[in-house]
C-alpha cells in the first residue's frame, strides 16, 4: 500500500486528470502507471514531476533508449525498485536486449565498486582532466 | 593526498608495473591516471579491479560510448568527484558532445527527484511491470 | 520477517522492558512500534538509541512537527520504507497536513535533484558562502 | 574548477541571461550564486531547473524558512558540500539561528543512524502506520 | 519476483552451471543461493561476480569471519535486503554471536550517524591524520 | 572552512571543555581530532554524540580493531572524507597492516558492486535465510 492512494481517473481531480490525459497524449498509450497515480494526490507535485520528466526525455542530442538506459542505471544506483521495474520495463519496450541488460548490470556493478575504491582511497584527480573545455564548446554557445 | 602514494611506474612491485603495462596496451596510450597508480600499492586488488573492469568495458552488446556514459550516470548518482572527472573525459574522448552531457545530467538529475518520489510514497509496482521475460529471450540462454 | 525477532513485552529481558515503559511514560501512549520491540532483542543497543533519540526529539529551539518533518524528510532521502511510515504517522498526529507533505516531497524530490547536479558539476563554494559564523553566536556560546 | 565554467552575465546565452534575471527578480537580490552560473552553459537545463525551484520554494503549506530547513536536511543527508552552504546561508538569511541549525544537526544525524536500524533489521510496518489515508484529507482534493 | 528468473540447475546455460558447480565445490555445500541462480541468466556477469568474490573472500591477512562482517557492515549501510539476509547467515555460520551482531548494529548506527555530522559540518582532516604512510609499508612492496 | 569553527580548548564553553577532558581520558592522549573540536560549538550534540560513541566503541564482543575496521568500512561505504581518514589512523593505530587495509578494500568494493546487483535485480530472499533465531539465542536474553 503506497503512502497515498493509488487514484483511478474518477478519483482524481480535474487538474490531475488533465496531466493524465497529457502522458497518454504523449506516450501514446491508453495505460498510466502507478507512478503518476500516486502522485495525482497532489496535482500541483504531479503536473511538475510529469512536465520536467517529459522534457528531459523527450529526443535530442540523446537517442530515447539511451536516455531510459542512463535512467535505468541511476534507478539501479539508488536502489529504487519501482523505478528499476519502470524502466527496464521502458527500454524493453524501446529495444533494450537482455543481453544489453546484462552489459548494462555489468558497468552499474563495477561502477559502484570503483566509486567507492576512488573516493575512498581520495585518489587526486589528473591534471590531464581538469583541462577547460572552451565555453564555445558548450550547450549554452 | 591520497590513502595510499600516487606510485610512479619505478616505485611499483613488478606485478603492478605489469597490470600497467597491460593498461597502456589496452587503451594504447602511455597514459594512466592516477586511480591506477594508487591501486598500485596493493598488486592484487590493482590486478581484480583492472581485469573485471577491462572485462566490463570491452564492447559487446552496448557501444564503448554508451557504456563510458552510464558509468558516468552512476559516478554522479554516487557523487564521486574523481569519478565523475575521469569518466567525462573518457566519455568526451569517445565523442561525447556538450549537448549531450547537458542531457545526461538531465536525465540523472530527474532521476534522481523520482527516484526519491517513487520509494518514498511506496508506489506499488504495476502487473504490467512484472511479466515474465521468457528465459529463451536472455543472455545466458 | 525482521532480522531479530519482534518481542512482546513479555517475551522481552527486565532491561528492554524498562526503556519500552520510558518511551509509554514520554510519548503518553500505551502503543509502543515495532522498531522498538526488534531492538529489544539487544538492551544496551536499545537503551542508548531510545535515549539519544529522546533528547534529539524533545522540545528546543525547533518545535516538536518541523522535527518530525526534517526526520522524515531525511528518511525519504536514504528510501527508508520503515521510517518513512513511522515518522509520517508521526508528523500527521502532530499536525502536517496532506497539503503539507505535497510539499515537503516537493523540496525532498527538489532536493535529490539539485544535490546531484551541484555536486556532479562541482561547482566551487561562493566566497559569500563561507563568511565565518562569529563564535558567539553559536549554540556553545 | 567545476566540469562547465562558472559563467559571468556577458558569457552566457540570452536565452541563461533572461533566467539569471528572473533569480535576481525573484529573490530580490543581485547576487546569483555559482549553482546557476555553472548551469547556465546549458540554458534549457537551468531554466527547467530554476522554474521548478522557483515553485517548489514558494510560500505555500509550509513557510518558507521550513522549507530551506527541510532542502538543508536532505543535503545534509546526501553530503553535498556545495548545497549544505548554499543551504546554510540561505536559512541564516531566513532566520535559522546557531541553536536550530545544532537541533536540525542531531536530527538528521539521529535519522541517518535510525534509517540504517530499521532497515538494516528489517522491522515490519506496523499494521498502525498503515491506516489509510482518506482521499478527501488529500491535496487533490 | 526478480528482473530475471531464478534458474534451477537444468535451465541453465552450461557456462553458468559450471559457474554453479564452482561455488558448491569452493564453499563445500550443494546449495547455492538465489543471488547466483539469478545472476545464471547472463553466464559472463556470473563468472567475472563469482571469480571476483571468491578472489576476495578468501583467507587472508583478514581471517573469515572479519570479511563477512566487513561485507555485513557495508550491506547494511548500503540497505540491501537481500545481502543483509545472505551475509548475517553466512557471519552466523561462521560463528558470528547475536551480542556480536548487536554492537555490529551499534557501528553500523553510529558510523551512519558521525558521517553525516563530519561530512555536513565539513570538518578539515587533522594534519596528524596526513602523515605519509612510507611505501615500505605498503602491501605492494 | 568547517562550517562552525574549529574550537580550540580556550575557545569552548565549559560544558565543552568537560567532554573533551572525557575524549583525553579515554583515549589516554592529549590529542583531540578536529571533530569534536566543530562539534564543541554545540554542547549538547557534542556530549550526545560522545557518550554514545564511547559506548558503541569500548571493548565487547567484538575487539576493538574490529571495530574499527566496521567502522572504517561504513565510513568508505558513504564516502565520508573526514570518517575514512580518522578511522583509518586509529585502524592503524590500532594495529591495522596495510595489507589488512588492501583486503578492507576489496570486501567494500565487492560489497558494493554485489549490493547492486542484487538490489537491482530483485533477487528474492531464501528460505534458508529466513530460518528464525531463537530468542534464548539473542543477545537481550
Amino acid at each position: 500500500m503506497s503512502l497515498w492512494p493509488v487514484l483511478e481517473d474518477e478519483e482524481m481531480s480535474p487538474a490531475s486528470r488533465a496531466v493524465l490525459d497529457d502522458i497518454r497524449r504523449t506516450r501514446n498509450t491508453d495505460f498510466v502507471n502507478n507512478f503518476w497515480r500516486v502522485l495525482a494526490n497532489d496535482p500541483a507535485l504531479l503536473k511538475r514531476t510529469w512536465e520536467s520528466l517529459k522534457d528531459v526525455m523527450a529526443p535530442g542530442a540523446l537517442d530515447p533508449l539511451t536516455k531510459e538506459m542512463l535512467y535505468l542505471a541511476v534507478s539501479l544506483a539508488n536502489s529504487c525498485d519501482y523505478c528499476v521495474r519502470s524502466h527496464t520495463a521502458a527500454a524493453r519496450a524501446k529495444g533494450m536486449s537482455e543481453a544489453q541488460l546484462g552489459e548494462l548490470l555489468g558497468v552499474v556493478g563495477m561502477a559502484s565498486e570503483t566509486n567507492k575504491l576512488a573516493a575512498g582511497l581520495q585518489v587526486p584527480v589528473d591534471e590531464a582532466f581538469l583541462a577547460p573545455v572552451s565555453a564555445s564548446g558548450n550547450a549554452g554557445n
